[in-house]
């Protein structure tokens, strides 16, 4: 189907997978359209080092020419990454209407950046080629062909993104494939059919792939957008129809809703599949890569993204637990493993023996010998959760309670004879915040006092200040995320608050849980769970 | 298929959409697993509200007798809430093993629960039947039987969830179809196919849910979890085969990664199926709803959830933007109206005209008319969200806000001086909350003092003490939930606070919003609002 030199012509690196089915990463391009996205130079290099390491085919690194961050980026990559697995791709359009495609500064740029691939982007909807080129559609085709022609005639692998292919096929289903058969005879090695606004379903896209295969011969991939919640899906159902390259962007990071997501369609390929598309052993990498990435974009990696997420096997209802007691596979459609993540055991009201003692497996603590002592946790447990505790969300409060059932008395490090937290709205609407804590740790009083922006950031400083000469190790310990739920909400002011700390001591992070009648006193619960967790974590002996 | 009554023996309500295609919901029960999600009856009963209105045909409430919420949650459902378009369903198990289904009291808590609809979970799959249930073949059939035909007998509408189907199927067909057979000819209305380790992939389920249809003739329905990221389109692709009945939960919460999505299976079938799965003009609700459930559950929406994230219609390339300029449509895969949601151009915030003038519309204000005044508001709720304020859970606040507008001066009724509370927790474990607030009302100034069990408990009473005199009326008004959120919580307790307060006057219910750099003093916001709604609710005419 196309007369061009074979596109082998440009090297693979020496670790990259069969080309037989094409991987490719968009992240660095479509992935940071995503809003709250906005990448630097040196997140781009370490997020392509990621993909790299990880083992997918091609790594698209933006638009050179488009702005001088991307094509800076093109330059040092050359220069500072020794690709292993990927090849660099540089992404841009086909030439302008009415220009010699030699005369195309944009063309010119993307021979500059010296990208083994080039991505050019084309239009396949007549609708846009008037609407938004203003051009004719021959004009287009034109410029499919001749830009095409001039990067192969230059010694690169082209690939071909036809935007909005699926909408424009609706329409006129016959220029759509006039477009790929274009591209394809001018030597464009993959013709990419996108759901630029993402609103196809598999069953559409399957049937859609299947008709253009059959009737251009051309080499196809996918590229999907999330907008009805199907890009994976979507994905999938291009290569059941005989895709063989797909493009995804990491954690699914994009425009609007997002991209296909590359993580749970390499899940689905390998596991599902049964088709090798990552180097041996790099599916196993999937959790630490995803969870990189989202740490280089600066964004919390999503809870409950599926195969990554740290809620992607964590069981909750008591039902499962007894049964995952019975065999972890009832209720895991793979082994966690297998992705490197693992299975987690939340203990809730809903939970029984069976999910307590896999906790405390989790925690090092082997339980199944103590029938007695477990059965006094789950009492515990479901008689606090009652009281409005939860301890899926604190794991440090259920490992002061378990060790506190283990040693027969509470893990402490200091006690606490009274506090008091004063806020005052002044007549210029300005808010004093003051408290006061009295405490005792070995065998010592300490009175303290501390102004904060809030009561609780006031009682922090104060509990701090008080203690740090005996505890230095609470220097290094922060609070970093502070949750207030209202429980019984139908009692107003009047009803139980339940707070959730989270702690840091710089090498890690830890929950705890406080509930009373009031969000102060329920702060002060969490922070002394937190400290007294924190100082168990530094080795500190508790008092007895 | 049946010789059982027919199921519409149990009337459905008034506003119900056809029972050809059932919309149920299980954000209650499976939504219920989440990992984070903790819900009281209250947070249930709102959650249930929203969704009736929402147009749902079902809602899963829970399991009665499984724990005391649950139980408690059927009874308050039942005298609480005037169902106009869902059912009310019960969930449980089928009778025990060797017990007679009248002997066993989980089956009797479910009659008792006096749900007009149960859905019965099952075991469809030949290794759970002998590995979780330790039981044998004929024996999971006979259990089956007994129980729907002995919930049929009693007037129920019976529905029968066989879990771990898919699994099951794939490893002994001929027993999970013969589990379907069993269900439906003792009375099932329908028999749901689970894929309860969310493992399947679209192409799978097509093909099993039109092998299953074909051979047992049983009306079929779909149960999807998100494991793969293809839940919501596993749930379509069992429709594409013949399914007339989808399980979902609101934003996809549930167990591990979560179930489909109720909101964009719903925009999928009316929008791309053109089937009315919801009551007329109901689809123009989605964002808000979705959001309004978030807010209960106390999760962040997710800014990135198609159709209704706040990022699902905002475009940031600069090749969409020009694009959009020559046609909006050129970008979108629907109308961002459709859902109730707005199209954003970045960087820019949530708060667009249309949202305006929708909620001013819902609040009986045709704002359409006035486009400078919607610019205003536009304005100040763009300045008002990025500060922290959100008005989607705050109808009160923002009607306070439109008036302002419209009038030009606030609506108060009460000007403050200054404010104090103090929370002291004594040495014996108990705590003293006191407040003292200043205040000037009809040019007279107030000073009182009074204790609560919180220090915003005794800044509401010490509000009321003092005003009291003054507006009698509020001496009907009392606060029925107060929730609090924590933004920018890595700065921990030094972040800031919004405070979301329900107030009531027995007559109807208001939502308030607060927010400040502690939360003592974003309650006392939202309170002030609270009471200004009230008053003015009441016809009292506010200080000029």
């Amino acid at each position: 189907m196309t007369d061009a030199p074979e596109p082998s012509a440009t090297p693979r690196p020496a670790g990259a997978v069969s080309d037989d089915f094409h991987v490719f990463d968009t992240t660095l391009r479509d992935g940071a359209q995503r809003e709250g996205i906005n990448l630097t130079v040196a997140d781009k290099l370490t997020i392509a080092r990621h993909l790299d390491d990880f083992g997918v085919g091609f790594i698209e690194g933006g638009w050179p020419g488009a702005n001088p961050r991307d094509t800076e980026f093109f330059q040092r990559a050359r220069e500072e990454i020794d690709f292993r697995h990927a090849q660099l791709v540089a992404f841009g359009a086909t030439r302008k209407a009415g220009v010699r495609v030699e005369d195309d500064p944009q063309v010119a740029a993307l021979l500059e950046s010296q990208a083994p691939v080039i991505t050019l982007v084309a239009k396949s909807h007549v609708g846009h080629v008037e609407l938004a080129l203003r051009t004719t559609a021959e004009e287009n085709l034109a410029m499919v062909r001749d830009t095409v022609a001039h990067l192969r005639a230059q010694g690169r692998r082209v690939f071909l993104d036809c935007e909005h292919f699926f909408d424009g096929y609706a329409l006129d289903a016959v220029y759509a494939k006039q477009v790929v058969r274009t591209a394809s005879e001018a030597g464009a090695d993959v013709v990419v059919l996108c759901d630029t606004n993402g609103g196809m379903l598999p069953a559409q896209v399957t049937a859609v792939v299947r008709t253009v295969l059959a009737d251009t011969g051309a080499r196809l991939g996918i590229h999907a957008q999330d907008d009805t919640g199907c890009a994976v899906a979507n994905t999938l159902a291009a290569v059941d129809a005989g895709a063989t390259h797909v493009q995804c962007t990491a954690n699914g990071y994009g425009e609007r809703v997002g991209n296909s997501n590359l993580f749970p369609v390499v899940a689905a390929l390998e596991l599902k599949y049964g088709r090798q598309v990552l180097p041996e052993g790099k599916l196993a990498e999937t959790t630490r890569i995803s969870h990189a990435i989202a740490e280089v974009v600066n964004l919390t990696p999503s809870t409950h993204q599926p195969y990554v997420g740290v809620s992607a096997f964590a069981h909750k209802a008591g039902l499962h637990a007894s049964a995952i007691k019975v065999d972890p596979d009832l209720y895991q459609h793979i082994d966690p493993a297998l992705v490197g993540n693992s299975m987690r055991m939340l203990v809730s009201d809903m939970a029984g023996r069976a999910s307590i003692e896999l906790k405390g497996k989790e925690l090092g603590f082997d339980l199944s010998g103590d029938r007695a002592l477990v059965g006094r946790l789950v009492a515990r447990v479901k008689e606090r959760e009652l009281a409005g505790y939860t301890y899926e969300a604190a794991d440090a409060s259920f490992e002061l309670l378990l060790r506190e059932e283990v040693r027969g008395t509470p893990v402490r490090y200091f006690s606490v004879e009274s506090w008091r937290a004063i806020v005052e709205d002044r007549p210029d609407g300005t808010h004093a915040n003051e408290a006061t804590v009295k405490l005792w740790a070995k065998g010592e009083r300490i009175v303290a006092t501390a102004e904060g922006n809030g009561p609780v950031n006031a009682l922090d400083r104060a509990l701090k200040v008080g203690l740090e000469r005996i505890y230095p190790q609470l220097a290094h310990m922060e609070l970093v995320d502070y949750k207030v739920r209202i429980l019984e909400g139908d009692l107003g002011t009047g009803s139980i608050t339940r707070v959730l700390v989270s702690t840091s001591d710089g090498k890690g992070e830890w929950s705890t849980v406080g509930v009373a009648e009031n969000v102060i006193a329920a702060s002060w619960q969490a922070l002394d769970d937190a400290y007294a967790y924190g100082l168990l974590r530094a080795g500190v002996e508790p008092q007895e």
